[in-house]
Parts: C-alpha cells; structure tokens; sequence
C-alpha cells in the first residue's frame, strides 16, 4: 500500500467524474520510470532512444525528450508524422522499408524530418538507392541485424550484411549503422538470463559493426535494446544507442519478466462494476476485451493474470483478484483459486476499480486518448494516435 | 477459386494504392451475408436487430437497415450517439447499465432517440426508477437473461426475476421485455450442438417471459441470439426478436463454428511482404498484432489458423499459410507444418496480400476507417467508432 501515497487522495476522487472504461496514466510512476531508465543509459555511456510504439502520445514522448532522449523511434510512418509535428526530428523508423512506402518517407524528410530508415535485404536496399537517386534523397540507412532469431534482421556473421550494406553506400544512400532488436528476451525471468540475452544482443550487433567497418564501411551507430535487455545489460561497450518502449508504462507481462514491481506500473483501465454472478463468485465490470486488448501475454509466464490485475481505485492491487474472462465490453472479475462467497459486498454494483495490463501497447491501443493523473494537476486528457 | 469472380479484377487493381496495413471490406460479401440473415429472419417470423459492435460503422449499418432490419443493438453508450446522430432511433444498449452512466442515457432519450437500457440486478433497477422518478423519464427497461452461464443476466428460473420485474415496473420504468445471449454457442461446431444451444436460448428466454406475464407483468419483447444460433435455430417460436453482430463480416472463428464458408468471409487486413527469413521459412508482413489484434480466438478450435489466414490480393486464400506469429507491426507468414524453403519466391519483397482474420470484431476496432471495395464503385473510406 506505500507507493499509492504518492498520489494524494483528492486525485482519486477526481477519477469519480470520467466515463468508464477509461485508461488512467499515474504520471508519477511514469516519470519515475522515464527516470530510472534515462538515468541507467547516461551511467552506461550511451544515447537514449524511446520507441513511442507504446504511448503513441506526443505528451508521453515530450516527458522522454526532456529527461534526455536523443530522438524517438517509431513503428509506423503515421507515428513519424505525427510527432515530427510536434517538433521532434531526429526520428528512427525500425519497420524494414520497402519501395511502396518510400514517397511517404521523401516526403518526411522534405519537410525538415531526420529520419531513419532500416533494411534487411538487398531487394529493398536496392529500391532505397534507386528511389534516392530518382529523386535527388539522400536517405539515412540502419541495417536491421538479427541477434537472437526472433523475428527480421541479418545475422551478425551472414555474408548478406555486406552485400546489402554495400548496396546502400555504393548505391549513394548513407549507411548510417546497425540496429537490433532482441525481443525474445520478453520470454526470460531471471536476472542471469536477462543479462545473457542483453550481452548477446550487444555483443551480435557489436560483431556486425566491425564486419561493416573492417571492410572500410562506415557504421557510425551501433543501436540495440528492448526494455529487458536496457534493464539487464551489465555494459554496453561499442554500442552508441539504446531504444526501449514499454519501459515507460511497465505492464504485468515486464512483472513477470522481473524488470519491474506492481507498484510501477503506470497504465491502468479505470472500470465499474456493472453486475455479479453470486454462485460463481464473479462481479462483472464494464472493462472487456475491447478496454484490456486481447493480449494474453501472461499467460504462459510464471503468474497468469487472466485479462489484468485488479486493483482499487488508488492503484492498490486487490490481491488474488483478476480478469479471468472478458468480452467485447464485459470482463469477468473472479478471484485466483476457490470462488469468492462475497464478491457483491466485496465490489457493489457502481465500484470503481482500476485493473493492470498485461501488455501496455496492446491495452493503450483500445483508447482514443489517455487521462493522465497526477496530484499537482487536474486530470489532463492526452490524446493518442490511431491507426496508420 | 470460384468466389473472387465477384470482384473483378480492375476493383483489385485499386487495392494497389493504398497504404498497407488497411481494412478491407468486400461489399459484395457483406450484402450477401446481410441478405442471408435477413431472410432467414424474415423466413422465422421475427424481427432482427443487428450488433454494431461488430462493425461500429454507420455506413454498414445503414446496410443492414436498408435490408430490413428493425434498431440496432449497441456495446457503448457512444454507440448509441453516434448511430442516433447517423439517424437511428431505435437503439437497444445490451450492456447492463449502472447509475453512473444515467445521465448520458437520459440526454439520449431527451435528444429523441428510443433509447432502451438492460438490467439483471435489483440494485441497478432501483436506480434506473428513482433517477426516471427524479427526472421525469420514464425509461424502457429489459432484464437480461441468462440462458448459458457464460456472462451476465438472471437464470429463466430465478425468484430474483420476478423482483428485478417489479422494481421496474412498480418504480414507473417502462418493462420492455426480456433479452439474452447464447455467447457459449462460439464454443460448439456441430450442427445438433448449435441447434440444441440455441432451443436452449429460445426455450429459456420464453421462459422467463412466460413467467413475467404469468405474474401478470408485462412482457411485449422477447429478444435473443448470436449469430451461431441466429443461423442455427429450427423454430423461435416465442421470440420476437433477434440480434447478432458478426455474421455481417463473419470470420475464422464462425467459419471453425461451421456457420460460414471462408468465401463468406467480407472483412480482411491488406498487408506488404517487408521481409523474409529464408532458413525459417518465413516471409515478414506489414500486418502485426496492431492491424491483427491479439485475437486467437481459433487457437481451442478445430483449426488453428494463428493469427490470420493469408490470401492473395484478389481475395482467395493460399491454403496452408497463415500468420504464425505476430509483433506490434510484424506478422510473420509461414506455411502449417514444414517451412516452405521457396518462401522468397512465393512471396517476394512487395507482395500485396490480404489476412483472414480470427475475430472481425477485434481486427475492425484496430482501425479508424474501412476501405470498402466494391466492384461498381472506387474504393469508399468508411470511418469507424473508436473509444467510448
């Protein structure tokens, strides 16, 4: 129950006044993990790049930039734009570009935006050096470098990583360096397994550095990371950058990965009881799958949380409580294990409660916007981007 | 192969143009899947009022109505402005209602629409009388029946029905009728099973009714369905009406229920190959658990198709492959069983595609606007409700 005192009482009650479902920012917690995270990559020597995949909220993003971030990273070219807008510039695009989406990047970069683009293959490389050439761009090139089989990207030792960087630099594009990505280390728990995986994830990306430079290609950045492996990494020699998202929000899924504690975790969906169904020991609130996302990523961790944690309207999680079902616009509220005789005294038709993610990217995605709670302010609406 | 020809090929053209991942809707499927339940519900007697939750989109639900149907049921409050502003007026909100949400119900009905509101507990019917008494409203009120444990609402059997009844009625709400929805019929994929789940839907829903007016209450609406028991039931005899939402596009899992062919199937995701991971088998999509959802919702059913079942441009699916994984804005495509070592020639940098998905309910809501193609027409943008 400590860490819910850092917001004062009057600011839950002002959460009294909102629709339900409604995703509740506790912007204290936030600013702590921005901090936490900021403060980690300056002792370790190196820039900080936010992945704004997970707020998609210029607001979110302005409190990065002005804790240190040097740029943002961005999932969709939508993203790019609109925070481009909103004033930041030096912007990294980590989706492998490909021929059809490279006026939407011109077009970027025409307007003043720095921004960087990622391949993994010669085909695209190719379509990037030739669209440039087409059209008077110099475009910014990352090769995307695969340290741990996840997902996109060229293996550090592959001979490919030349072929395509030579494609881009003799192709008149800057090969602007290499970036990783070792998401996989959302499947780990424990403390020497996380620091295993982030060391592979430098060391792989670090590797291909070299190749680029001692075949006399430049590499200038050397750009790795994933909320884990930032949290994990007991160094980060030769790497120049580091990006991270869900950092900013933590969810039950990094819980359960062990890089953070309930207490914070940022993101919440504020919900109402809306009915009960008192022989199955179930309350049901107004919070479904439509409020929490489908992402059942707890699952197959080491404590499944059903579709959230659930938790008082303060913050406070309500032990062994959970979303243990949910529809479009129902969840079912039921306790881990036997049932509970008293779930109508225990949250009456009207009570408020506020129930924890599982994956705060996901659960973001269902809202228009954010209300960000923080005691010295009234509620702020934070507006969020929607779609591509 | 036959279905695709409804579309000619000029109309397939036009999806070259747009930016990927985006909705497609098939306007033809979709016109013939409204016609089918249409008639069906023509054919049994009764009244249909489609779900919007499905589509949250004004311009299919006017299709809908134009086909026959009698209101609309809403899952939000904002539903229920939005489709009354688009001209609705007959609006059921099947969602319980709580004293909290009121107010919003109130300026709905004041504004003119015929708004009627749902409960299953004596402490909500309490409310919805007093705050009418209060305000001088006289609300139409449904109680909610349950006929399969799967969510909310009274047993047919209850005492507890006969009390919420004479809270409405004595506290001077209108009592409208009653109402329930067979949601574990989505768990069957048998014919008998699905016939017998919706007799259970039908038999308990009269049920209930029969003993309101037994109790010399009154009952004028007897309301049921999902759309396996829509397109299941042999008789509704006691039924006045129905609902259902997602036989309007269907999907993967309706289609694992056995109540639609995949050519039925009106609502895809268009993505770009970005990718590849040749030695894996893999190609790499531009469409991600964003564009997807984290729905997998085929993953208990008689086939699993992972997060999608991927179809060439024109609509007709390359059988075997589907979306094994997916990240925020990475699908990663490969082929059931063994990895497909031409994958880069099957699918080459570019391909534009199209993705079945699990739950239309869920992909829709991942976008703001429907692309609607239709062969007599350019591709239309039709917005979709986002939020609550």
């Amino acid at each position: 129950m400590s860490s819910i005192h850092q917001v004062p009482p009057r600011s839950w009650q002002t959460l009294q006044s909102l629709e339900t479902p409604a995703a509740i920012i506790d912007v204290p917690r936030m600013r702590r993990n921005i901090q936490r995270m900021q403060s980690r990559m300056d002792n370790l020597g190196v820039r900080f790049r936010p992945h704004v995949k997970t707020s998609k909220c210029v607001d979110v993003a302005r409190a990065q930039m002005q804790a240190g971030a040097s740029g943002i990273t961005v999932s969709t070219l939508k993203e790019a734009a609109c925070f481009f807008e909103a004033g930041v510039t030096d912007i990294l695009y980590a989706v492998a570009m490909v021929e059809r989406k490279l006026p939407a990047a011109l077009a970027l970069r025409r307007r003043g935006c720095d921004l960087k683009i990622v391949t993994d293959c010669v085909t695209s490389a190719r379509a990037i050096a030739a669209f440039g050439a087409q059209f008077g761009e110099t475009f910014e090139v990352w090769i995307e470098v695969d340290t741990d089989g996840h997902r996109s990207g060229i293996r550090p030792d592959a001979p490919a990583l030349l072929e395509v960087a030579r494609v881009i630099h003799d192709g008149g594009a800057t090969l602007g360096g290499v970036m990783t990505h070792a998401g996989s280390s959302y499947d780990f728990d424990t403390p020497d397994a996380l620091a295993a995986i982030a060391e592979q994830e430098r060391a792989g990306c670090v590797l291909a550095a070299t190749r680029l430079r001692d075949a006399g290609l430049p590499c200038p950045v050397v750009s790795v990371g994933s909320t884990p492996t930032a949290l994990a990494a007991v160094h980060l020699d030769g790497v120049t950058e580091v990006r991270a998202g869900v950092y900013v929000f933590f969810d039950l899924v990094m819980h359960n990965v062990g890089v953070c504690t309930t207490d914070d975790l940022a993101l919440s969906v504020l919900t109402t009881v809306i009915g009960h169904q008192p022989d199955k020991g179930w309350a049901i609130v107004d919070a479904g799958w439509m409020a929490m996302s489908r992402d059942r990523g707890t699952q197959k961790q080491k404590h499944d949380f059903g579709y959230g944690q659930v938790c008082r309207i303060d913050g406070s999680p309500v032990a062994g409580y959970r979303l243990e079902g949910a529809n479009q616009e129902h969840g079912i509220l039921a306790r881990e294990g036997d049932p509970d005789d008293n779930i109508v005294g225990r949250f009456p038709i009207g009570t408020l409660l506020r129930v924890m993610p599982n994956h705060a990217c996901a659960t973001g995605a269902q809202f228009p916007e954010y209300h960000a709670l923080d005691p010295e302010r009234d509620i702020a609406v934070w507006p969020r981007l929607h779609g591509w």
